[in-house]
């Protein structure tokens, strides 16, 4: 008898149905299950108190996706074989799966390794693991495998992983600017001449998609106070990289792969409350306003702001964010006469100057003073 | 001028605005802020994958909807203070203030005073540090204040607290079992003879309340796979006791306040993937176990089990559950002619018979045989 | 190239696709597309203003749905032809066809012929539009077909009818009460023995369902003020009958089929308003009434009102509701052992005394007096 | 004792209560009733069925948030007496109620006044009724109250009407474009030197609003196929206007402002069922296409088509829309610092190229092939 496995999930009315003992396998790897303990938005949680939601689930939510775009592309007359899909499917589950905790504030401090290289270093054990069940999947992660498409459902300005976490993090922020017709975009999805697009009626749903993950961006990614988290956590283990304070047990260069294995949010988190014992004054005066959550005063700027002395409470930045790449393949719409425009011509909302503009932001952060 | 902070909430809507200043300096507090790193639902997040969620959430939706409750019946036309007003929600707010991680399965092993006497001291100690701002609030909570509704209002059987965590825990399970009509519920509140009591427009509302309570309880609270991931981390816990392991940091007996405070979800996960290289084999495989979700199997059944012999990877328990306690207060609806009746006279479909069915469950947990 | 349908429902997610030729045809159909202007709950509006929406969208609904479980019953291994899937289809979308307007009160007056009945007729007619192509639809509906489990995912306890109906009312009414996981109970059917069942892990869904059904009978389809206008209706129908009024062009006694299927509810609605200029006192002010939704005063008891006079503005009459029937097939439950028990026996929670449980309402209508 | 009306609504997590003897008053008045028989988008429902939704439901929608608003706006400090406060909440109560049937069809052919038009001439008339209880709403509504931003709130680029439809309508069809964090953007509003505004921290939510409506306006408002049964019925009305056929009772030219009262969609709709037994084949052609909703095919585009000789079955037009006006007063965001600027330069998005769009298409329809 097939073991099936439901997975709950609130963000796709309920749950997810597993049956492939592959996939099922590949979940219940220890490397897998330590995406349990990852949160999707790191600090994010500290502005939006829901965002507590881990990189496990937006693995499977991703799936999940997958699942429901090769069945809507069979149902169009696309082929795909039975192999492709499980490896299809095994190349969305594992995209993250190189992650650290806090990924974007760690690559920073302390891991010298891109979570992408990681991810494919991950893949390629367990797959000897499991004597190559993993090889297609690769390939398409990789993007070797000659079916273009597939590498694109699972990156590709309209991926699999987008989709799932704009309305994963929308879902557990309450911020509704996130909530985007995912049903509706997967279900216009179609290949033409070995390229992932979309059905011509499905133009207002990819405009929306384009938008909600801009207005996504600053109402969440990049809202201030989560900016200045991360940059209290940076600053965090910088300090303790200087002390080469103890347990540091997260060191991880050079980069070994056993040992970053092993290490995840809790660590981080357990190691700054010791820290508020520090004999340096710093150290301990940092991680003290991180456990109470009193972050650094922020401003956001259009211009950039004078440069300050470096300190560990006050500093500069900037950050950047284009909705759409013209660099990167553009998304393309088939419209039913056979024609195959890309997004910026076929939308006559988002016109190539909209899609272009990038978005400049510098801050500057200082300690807030005490009212 | 005020400052006005907002909260985002998924759960409600969006966010919860706050403004009082007494209220927003005891959210700011240490002691309210470590409730962020609490999951309301312990293990659960093992089966329900959202469920993420933490105490520090509970407690501030629990907030939100005492405001509103208070502001339903003042519109009434019950008498209400303002002091009273802001009392009622530092109450509320407070409530669960004292739970530790994991408490009902650490409260077995590792404290040895129940949470509601701690959140009592806690809210005592932080009363001193503001002058006795928290006076009336603390005289609400432990049902010394005159108006007794008020009381009622944060622990009943129709309380902010239950109505909050059932919505929230159903919105991060995706279980839309406890999907309760909080607004139409709270709309219904009026109090008779300083009595907290349900308009009988709201009867029906109030049958679905007490129902997704007890289909909530079998559905996620008694979950089998969540009683076997507790059975699990309290074999760990009294394994690692009896072996006075290090760094059992947090041992809390004799009980010390301040020392509680300090210990989180956080603390108890690091401790468990530190011994899962432990030179004592039984605590070793244990931790191993919960780290990689391996969890025992579990058998439910109306009839006890036969006794096992005592071991840390095997035996037998029970759990009790009733959705209505007739010792309690019952809860009462207020007729337009000016009756006031329990429930259970009230309810056509919940009468005395369905609100006393008490059901007890007796498990045995086992190791799974791997397939 | 196959011609594709996309349905947009707001209910489930945003949408339907649909591309059997021959399920398009009968939604295409005159008498079909005739149930766009029927309402599911005739009145109801009046009470629920968001209760608006039509038989047409949920048969659509129940379609939907009925085609997740054909899906769910063949991966789990029933054998079902992709001949029979088109029929069950066939059968639910074309279930509730016979209904006309305001059918409960219409029934009464206008019709003598049950809709159930007319249902049959209908579909018989279309068949033979059709050259045979309902005629595995009409035997399931029937249930002459020899899978009787295809009858029943048409037709019993838990079929894609209720199913569909207590979402959709839900959502359109705003109640929650009537949600229900149909996602989850869906994926939980199974076949035993012939008979439709479901999966011992559904247990829980199913006992919500069942609640559901009855919280949504009170709050909904039995409340007060919706009996009071449904009693004011027929009332304006008996009378107008009575007087033999014109443009009384939906007198359909002797029954006639074909001038059955040209009556909606815009009809009546506008006959309504036509007599309002009535010269008899009577119908005049009832249809007045209507008209501007002054409605009867009603008062609900347990016991029976005493007889009154027979007058077209006051009366009495009584509702009864069970939530289950045992008459009726139980629904059943099948367990991971084999065993396969009534819902009765299955659950804890819902045992004989609480499903029973018959409750009869009586009531009495009388002119309300202007405050 | 106060008479107090819950009112179901599903688009706000069930419902509002109104106890205001005034309001409650105009709601019952039968113009207001008249209501419920209007849909708010007209044939949109043979798009998206679920949109049966009525103006009523609209108009009691934007006095909900008008009550919100209200509420906001005095918690920042903004004077609002409570007479005023119920004057605007007239205002906006009543701002539609001069819409007749499919109103943007009818008004080009049925009626030669504007609704606006009417919709003033009938709160006159009530307010005289009423013996001036309407006289401050009126001024609101007719822009001559001295408190210019009272206006705003009912009619202005972010008014309540906009908000209200958006989440309705976004509702109702299931199209998820149109959700905008209504609770949001209320929390957000202020006013500054008389002028309704937003505060800084909604401009993302701002944003937001003016893209959803945008894509709302091709998605569903301006859908082809509504367009398309749009210009169906429009030629119906003309044949029957010109064959002057019986009973065209809602002809209203000249205008009569009772006899505009009494016409709604159901009498449209009984009517063009009534014609498809006309002697004109014109006539009864359209009107059985419409009927079983065989709607003209129809193509867009951004250049214009031919002219194509007059015919009832085949023609051209022009859509134009764009999602902001420049002529309108623009929308202000009002800084911390004080300083208040229009979105057009506050917004790093939206800029005035993107504001300033304005996309025009034009269509030809045509009769359907039968395949």
């Amino acid at each position: 008898m097939t073991k099936r496995k439901i997975i709950n999930d609130p963000v796709y009315d309920g749950f997810l149905s597993v049956d492939d003992p592959v996939i099922l396998k590949v979940i219940e790897h220890p490397w897998f299950q330590r995406q349990r303990r990852i949160k999707q938005l790191g600090l994010t949680h500290l502005v939006y108190p829901g965002a507590m939601h881990t990189r496990f689930s937006h693995m499977l939510g991703a799936l999940n996706l997958m699942g429901r775009a090769l069945e809507v592309l069979r149902q169009k007359g696309v082929e795909i074989s039975d192999e492709e899909c499980r490896a299809a499917k095994l190349a969305i589950l594992l995209h993250d799966l190189g992650h650290g905790p806090f990924s974007h504030t760690s690559e920073r401090v302390l891991v010298d390794v891109p979570h992408e290289e990681i991810t494919l270093l991950m893949m390629q054990r367990i797959n000897k693991e499991m004597n190559g069940a993993l090889d297609m999947a690769i390939a398409i992660f990789s993007n070797t495998y000659p079916k273009h498409f597939l590498h694109q459902l699972v990156s590709s300005q309209l991926d699999m992983d987008r989709l799932d976490y704009l309305g994963r993090d929308s879902f557990f922020t309450g911020v509704s600017e996130g909530i985007v017709g995912t049903d509706r975009i997967i279900s216009m999805l179609n290949v033409h001449n070995d390229e992932l697009v979309v059905d011509e009626k499905g133009i207002y749903s990819v405009e929306k998609f384009i938008i909600s993950r801009r207005l996504m961006y600053w109402q969440v990614y990049m809202h201030k106070t989560v900016i200045a988290a991360d940059q209290l956590l940076l600053n965090i283990l910088r300090r303790a990289r200087e002390l080469n304070v103890s347990p540091f047990t997260f060191q991880l260069s050079p980069f070994n792969l056993d040992r970053f294995a092993e290490v995840d949010d809790d660590d981080i988190m357990v190691a700054v409350k010791h820290w508020q014992h520090s004999d340096d004054e710093i150290l301990c005066t940092l991680c003290k306003n991180m456990v109470n959550r009193r972050l650094p005063a922020i401003r956001f700027s259009n211009e950039p702001f004078p440069e300050t002395s470096p300190s560990y409470f006050e500093g500069t930045g900037q950050l950047r964010n284009r909705s759409y790449d013209f660099n990167d393949q553009e998304i393309k719409v088939l419209y039913k006469d056979g024609r195959c425009l890309p997004i910026s011509e076929a939308s006559d909302q988002l016109d190539r100057h909209f899609l272009e503009k990038q978005v400049t932001k510098y801050y500057y952060y200082y300690p807030k003073v005490e009212e």
